[in-house]
Order: C-alpha cells, then structure tokens, then sequence
C-alpha cells in the first residue's frame, strides 16, 4: 500500500498582491483533484479572497490534507496588520518572511513534500532587511545546498537553465565565468536525473552574442568563457553541446534537440518561455535539498484584488512540484 | 488595363554558398505563379545548381519576365572563375558586388520593382575592400537613402525593427541613443503606412533590461534613454507605446497590440522571429527608395551544393518585396 503523499507547503507571498486570489483560484482548480497544498501564511487575506467559510485555518499542518477537498487549509500566522490590495506594506514583512521559513522548514523536516511560493516584492523586504536578491537566495541559505541553486524556468516542454538571473543587460558579459556555466550545467544535469527522470540529460548551451559571436568579430565571450565551459562540462561526462546563437536554439525543431538550454540573461531564456505559454510558467530551484517551484510572475499590484489575476502558472507550479516530490520519494 | 509589374531584381549572393541552389528552388516554387523575378550574377553558377537547359541568360533585364515560366532568367555578369560551393573565394568579390549595384541600379531606375538579395559573406568581401557592415548599410549608400536604413524581420505575422544589429552583447548599452530609438521609429512607422498599408501604425518598444529594468534596479537605460524616446515619438504622432518587458511582448495576446515592435539587439528581435517561423522569415529594408527584401539566413557554405538548403525564406522575401512594390505603385 503506497501512503498518500504529504500535502505541499504553499507560502502566501506578498499578501497585498495578487497571491491571495491565486491561491484561492488555484485551491479551486484542484481541491477534487489534487495535489493538496497547505497555505502558510495569513488566514484573513485568502478569506478576503475566497470569500465567507472557504478557508480554514488547521492546528498542524498535517491536518491541512484532510481538509483540502472541502476547505483551503491554512496554517495561520496572522499579519499584525490587515493587508490592503495593491499597497506594499513594509510592517508585513517579518510576516512574509517567516512564511516562507515555515514552509521551507516544513520541507526539510519531511512534514511537506515540497515548497511552492507565491510572489514577493522585494523593495518591502529590502527595505525591512531582507539580505537576499530573491526566494532562490534565501533558500538555498535556510536549506544548507551546498552550492549556489540554480534558476530553471519551464514552460510548453521547454526548459531553460540560468546562468545570470537579474543582471542589467549591460553587466551579462561581465558576471560570466567558466566555473558559473560549468556549475549551472552540473546542477541542471543532475536535477533533470533526479527531478525530471531525464536517464541521460541533454544539454544545449546559448551564445551570448549575435550569430555567437562570428569567429569573434561580433564578440569574444563565445571563444573566451562558454566554449571552454561546454569541453569542461564534456569531459565531466555530460552531454553539453555549444555555445549556439540564441535564435536558432528556441524552435520547434531545434527544442527537440536537448533537455535543457543553459541561457546566458534573463530575457534569452523568458523570451521563449513566455511565448510557448505566457500564462503557466514555472519557476523551479535545482540543487536544493528541498523541492521548490514557483509562479513564474510578480505581485502585480496594480491589479491585485481585482479579481482578473489568471491562477494558471501557480497551479502549473503545484503540479510540477508534486511531480518531482513523488520522483525523488520514488527514486 | 493595368500593366504587369516589372520583374524583381535577385542578386545571387555569394555564389560559393547555398545562393544559386535556393536561387533555382524559389524560380521553380514560383515559375507558375509569380511574382517574376530576373537573377542578377553568374550563369555558369546557376547551370549548375539547376541542370542543363533550366537556365537562360537574357541579352536585357526587361526580356527576363517573359521567360520566367519556362526558364529561370539571368542577367549574366560572368564570374572570373567558376565558383566552387563551400569554397569562398575572394576573385568573387568585385563580382558579387557588382551583382548587388547592378540589381539597386535596376531599381532605381524603374526596371525592376524591387530588389532581393541573396546572402553574402562579410569576411572575403572585407578582404576585398567591401567598407560596409552588410547589403542594408551598402544599398543606404548607393541609392542616396536620406538616413540610415531600418533592418526589420518579419515572420508569421510578428515584425521587428532593430535599433542596432550586429553588436556585441556588451557594447549594445553604448549603442543606444534616444535619437536613434526616434529615428528607427520614425522610419518604421513610415514604412508601416508606404509598404504595409497599416493605416495608423502602432509601435510597441522593448526594453532593455530584464523586468524593464524594475524602477533602475536592474538597469538605467529605460529611464534615461527609452523612455524619452517613445515620449519623443509620441510627440511627433507616433503610436508608440513602452518601454516594455522583452518577454512580456511576444505571446500571441501581446502581438495583436502592435504593427511593429522596436528591439534593442539582434537576439531579442531574432529569437522570437524565428522561433514563430525558422524557415520562412524575411529581411526588410526600410527607409531606401528602393524596394529591398532578403531572406534571414546565411551563405551556409558548410552545406552548399548538398541539395539541402531549403529555399522558403528566400521565396517568402520574393513575395513580400513583390506586395510592398505593388503596394508602392499604387500609393
């Protein structure tokens, strides 16, 4: 007899977003089916987004997944102040951030299978000390992973690995290394093992200049940084090919190809998620000790409690984070 | 009684590369219906790649038109030696080159309705003197272009315009200037209303760092650059509209909201042109007095005179410079 998963641990994220009403929307696409998640966060903000005797606040968490056909379950620890809709509030960021411990703490004691988190702004928590660029970061500090975790983004098949994240466009060049591109490869090879059932990971690595860099005469990043890191990653045993120009790599025909495209910026790899499947992206972290996925988007204050926010990419990220927790308990 | 366009003008391109055997893969896509189009370049060249008797050289570029259904016509400026495929050979420069002026002379003079090229390699041009960075910089010169030329890729029902083209990923900061941004714009809508008969023409303009550059956290250029220049084009009757994300701006919902979208480098125009279409994208020029299109790909030497290539980009580049010339006649 196979024991029923544990639920996930879902963190409320910045509670004057839309993160309430994703949650409420994602709850209702999958309270009969599954996967069951336990909201930690504020049980005041999903009732002012689900409406009378929806939510449920539970004791344990473990209590959450009994609850979920019927209720959204949600482990309570109350703001000290109510949220409003559209205005960032610096007072909850203590809350904020102690949600998101919670759940991943939840995690790493086995009492979760997995982490999703709803958005964070992060002016707030900057403001209220947050040390960290972002989820990833903080993360993979709280958990102990023994390197730097790895970006992934997933959408429509594809899978983009990152190897800068928020870098100005201006600064790319100058924060790749051999060693950042050889680390991301390993990371993602591995995780498409464990996480992904992928037995032999294909890895397909972009350029960085236009045409990767004609022989040098549009640039010197290919010849000097990413063709040195694909031979390392080779002699490593993975199966990496490149560097090749971005726009050849991102087709149909070429996406089958490889299992996941290491890009060099930001928009190189959310330029073709976001057009195979603007709405249900997944932000996924590899090499953490814990599973953790995410939706893809921000806050969006400016339409937050208005009822238009699509849950499509929280809901993706349940799923696939249910995906991977029963690979690894499997594997 | 409306009388028959005038032929186009196709320069062969390189004639080392896969130029002569999409040449005759577009003449026998399009031998039925049109649009007629006259090579200019070697005949040799295109005997071999066509088979004996497919071939004709004409005595003068009028008499190409009435051939064209039966054989694929040429205007024949011999080659000093025969070319052999793979081999780039700089003895082919002055030729190649004098294939282009030839075809924008043709042009110019009303002879032919449009010209289309077939690609080039930069390097053994460079080796032979060639002081321009491609065709579009060379046609801007020799036609008397009043400012510099607009690279737009078109692709299944998405158009680019860049504001710069083959710079290093790192120097596209330096690169930019809101005057440059106005005048990519300005020449865009421009050609939008004279060749695309968009009415009222609607620019969507990227940005260049990732989330927009989140309010300066993540890059300035917006606000000190971009920003300004879609205010400027607003100001001068422009429908432009941004600084937009660049991953924000090509899923299919975000395409309806704009004729043109302005990008800032090569791979953010070029991944999201071909991912929606590898085959069959075109090259546009715009701002020339000329009609010129060409299509998005390369010489490919390493698989010239295989019989490989495939030939839809150069056919779709002859039928959008055939539409933009009729829709020029009847402007």
């Amino acid at each position: 007899m196979t024991a029923e998963p544990a639920p996930i641990a879902l963190s409320l994220g910045d509670p004057a977003g839309i993160g309430p009403e994703i949650v409420v929307g994602a709850w209702r696409a999958l309270q009969t089916s599954g996967p069951a998640f336990v909201v930690v966060g504020d049980a005041a903000s999903l009732a002012r987004a689900a409406g009378l005797g929806a939510v449920k606040a539970v004791a344990r968490f473990a209590d959450g997944a009994a609850v979920f056909a019927d209720h959204l379950p949600v482990l309570d620890l109350p703001l000290p102040a109510p949220a409003r809709p559209g205005a960032a509030d610096p007072a909850a960021a203590a809350s904020i951030i102690a949600w998101i411990e919670r759940a991943a703490a939840l995690a790493l004691s086995g009492e979760a299978s997995a982490v999703v988190t709803a958005p964070i702004a992060k002016a707030p928590l900057y403001k209220a000390g947050f040390k960290f660029p972002g989820h990833t970061e903080f993360l993979g500090e709280r958990t102990g992973a023994p390197e730097a975790p790895v970006m992934m983004l997933a959408a429509g098949g594809l899978r983009c690995a990152l190897v800068t994240i928020h870098e100005p466009l201006a600064k790319v060049s100058g924060a790749l290394s051999r060693e950042g591109i050889v680390r991301v490869g390993r990371t993602t090879a591995e995780a498409l093992k464990r996480d992904f059932a992928v037995a032999a990971p294909r890895l397909a690595v972009a350029a960085l200049n236009p045409h990767a860099g004609e022989d040098g005469a549009l640039g010197g990043e290919e010849a000097a940084i990413i063709a040195p890191a694909v031979r390392a990653l080779q002699a490593a045993g993975i199966a990496a090919r490149g560097p090749f120009p971005a726009d050849t790599l991102f087709h149909p025909e070429a996406r089958k190809t490889y299992d996941a495209a290491l890009c060099m910026y930001h928009d190189q790899a959310l330029i073709p998620v976001k057009m195979l499947d603007f709405w249900a992206g997944v932000n996924v972290t590899l090499g953490l000790p814990i599973v953790r996925t995410s939706p893809d988007h921000g806050v969006a204050f400016d339409i937050a409690g208005k009822g238009v926010a699509r849950p499509d990419s929280l809901i993706a990220a349940v799923r696939l984070a249910a995906q991977i927790a029963a690979r690894r308990a499997a594997g």
